[in-house]
């Protein structure tokens, strides 16, 4: 096995195919970020460690591809856009009006064992907006989500929501340590009323914490957290976080989309620097997550001095990819029609492909200089709609062949040219 | 001083207006690449360090950065896109018909001292195009690379040719060891004909091979060439590539670009793999090439039994904006209407916003929920053309604040919306 005719585990080329449905998506993608206000970023594939992991997690921060810049510096590939783009807007952005609209098409790398699930270079379309810590922006950047997957055409999308403190604080509240909160953690996300409540009265959790996280884990709509009850609970940042929930219950359905909406309060990210909502948008029949993102409010500010709540979410281009193909949506093709210009007279082929080329018309010149048959077979393979065999002047008609229907015709290129509508 | 705001040496963010004006010549190359038949390619940013390495010398290696696989492989960034491209030719597109026409946008990164002269991360924009070893193809390449660079807007392109073959073969005839050949390489390109003499002199080079370096040294267009007699020449290789030569002139005679390109016998890329032609693009008052490339026909073979001679070029995104502002060309601005829709009423805000964005027009909903005065303020700051104030129906007029003329009406949605010429 020649290791240099393969690509790193986890990578992978894309041919032109593959690309053009990339570019669909990406581009999709792009309009509607655009038509919505955001504007576009990049930001360097390498950056240094120390930029990447503020806030992150170590979770994220043990999957990162590093190395040594040549002075010695810790650099590694990003994992992700956020802590970027919160290094961006500390550095160069100070004195934009907020709310300030990013968005960004990026490739991201992270080290996974299964990296069928996904790859170890990925590649990722994201907002952020910036400014505002209101359900308005939080509703804003679900509708935009939903939006996006609906314009590539995408069927009914569904968005799981959670809420990021809410969990924080409650788990906190429970006064267990690191490895008995994952216990708890995994509990809630397998939705075990039977071994959630053993697990609780076990480990001496108070009655109105118990009833808590049974009522939050019932939940399966926004809607039922407002009646979520605490008695006359002190803790008034769980209240907090309810009340979020609520309004954003309400801003959901002006943007008409509450119904597309789940609660479920097990719901993280697995990264740390989330502060409010957290949420996952899917479609049936796929097994992962498109994408998602969240509310992220404390975590500008580690960057710098400036306080900048904030929400985003992040989509993987591949994941929207197998979601299409998993429903049946057909990628739609380029509509263009492709010419091959083939000549004796070398100068004269060259003038052709230029007055097809012009007009618009996508014209490659015939290299082989062979025989008809050869050029024929050739145009066949690589997907030409006409061959045109141009004689030393313009003004004799040129043979031309019409791959589709095998049919020879002589006619001036001019009226050729009108014929399959080049522009002006 | 906190590493954790700095991007590493040699990297850069690219704001919003930067974005743009790289989009602009990335879309507009990518549109031209199309018209001339060429399909876009993306490979991994990460190889294998024995792929990238694959024919491109020790001087392209020494470049690159380097790093270990989770598995103790050693990987790379990608320093270029030829190696790639012949390693996905050779593994992923046995049996597709050729010719082969590929392009690719992509950046690559290579450690350089001076990170001022290049980044250590570049974006560029190349093609190749594989299967044919005619002159026919590399005019081709070379009229498409001045056809790409007239496309995004430059004047005044010009071409210096080389020939790596030529060169090569004329060094090893001296038997002159690495050290002195630097040294005559060097000589040569700064052009000094007494200190060249001399050095020709002093290592007793044969009066024939004398006689050749200085008459091809002397040669200023490919047309000169044509005249550099040989006597009876044995080295038949010599004769060969001075006959491509002759040939390439007549082939870009035909693409009506003969008078742009220039001859420089010195002319290297400092990549080993070229055998045939070599060159790069420029235009006056840069310091530097906008990019280069030239023929590779024993490269390809390298990755496995297939043997496919190719060509083709590269540029530097980076070095055409340069290039663009140093000329005072003005990046076209996206002509859009900005549009920015306020109301006590969110549900009627949203609904707004919907309708401007169906109809193709970029909308922002107004998040500060604050007095009138300061959503003007932030308008005025972010570029926005008109504020939208709606109602809580539609059927009641709107106030709409032109921020140009600085003039409020009123108006019905519907009407404003048909003034603005929003698709329907």
């Amino acid at each position: 096995m020649f290791t240099r005719l393969h690509t790193p585990k986890g990578t992978k080329d894309y041919l032109p195919k593959e690309v053009e449905c990339y570019r669909y998506i990406e581009d999709k993608l792009r309009e509607n970020f655009e038509l919505w206000g955001y504007d576009e970023i990049r930001s360097p594939t390498i950056e240094f460690v120390e930029t990447l992991s503020t806030g992150v997690g170590p979770e994220l921060v043990d999957t990162m591809f590093k190395f040594q810049d040549f002075d010695g510096k810790i650099l590694a590939l990003r994992a992700e856009m956020t802590a970027p783009v919160a290094r961006i807007v500390t550095t160069r952005m100070t004195g934009t009006p907020e709310p300030i609209r990013l968005f960004y098409l990026a490739n991201a790398f992270r080290y996974s064992q299964s990296y069928i699930e996904r790859g170890r270079e990925f590649w990722q379309a994201g907002v952020e907006l910036l400014g505002c810590n209101n359900s308005k922006a939080d509703g804003e950047i679900l509708a935009l989500l939903v939006s996006s997957l609906r314009r590539i055409g995408l069927k009914d999308v569904r968005i799981d929501v959670g809420h990021a403190g809410l969990l924080k604080d409650l788990l906190k509240a429970t006064g267990l340590n690191k490895e008995k909160e994952n216990i708890l953690r995994n509990l809630l996300t397998y939705r075990d009323k039977f071994r959630l409540e053993k697990f609780m009265d076990q480990n001496n959790l108070s009655s109105k914490l118990r009833e808590t996280f049974l009522q939050l884990s019932r939940c399966r709509r926004l809607n039922d957290v407002s009646s979520v009850s605490f008695g006359s609970s002190e803790n008034g940042k769980t209240k907090d976080h309810l009340r979020t929930l609520s309004e954003l219950k309400d801003a959901l359905s002006d943007y008409g989309i509450d119904n597309l909406v789940f609660f479920d309060f097990s719901l993280t990210r697995k990264i740390e620097y989330y502060t409010g909502m957290v949420f996952e948008a899917s479609v049936p029949n796929l097994g992962q997550p498109l994408g998602g993102g969240g509310r992220y409010d404390d975590f500008i500010e580690r960057f710098g001095n400036l306080q900048l709540p904030a929400t985003g979410f992040a989509l993987e281009i591949e994941k929207c990819l197998q979601a299409l193909t998993a429903q049946g949506f057909e990628i739609p093709e380029k509509q263009e029609t492709k010419i091959l210009v083939s000549s004796k007279f070398r100068y004269s082929a060259i003038k052709a492909v230029k007055i097809f080329r012009d007009a618009g018309i996508t014209a490659l010149l015939d290299m082989m200089e062979s025989v008809e048959k050869k050029t024929i077979d050739y145009a066949k393979l690589a997907g030409i709609n006409y061959v045109v065999f141009v004689d030393s002047s313009f003004k004799k008609s040129a043979k031309i062949y019409d791959v589709e229907s095998d049919v020879y015709r002589k006619i001036l290129i001019e009226t050729f040219l009108q014929e399959i509508g080049g522009q002006p």
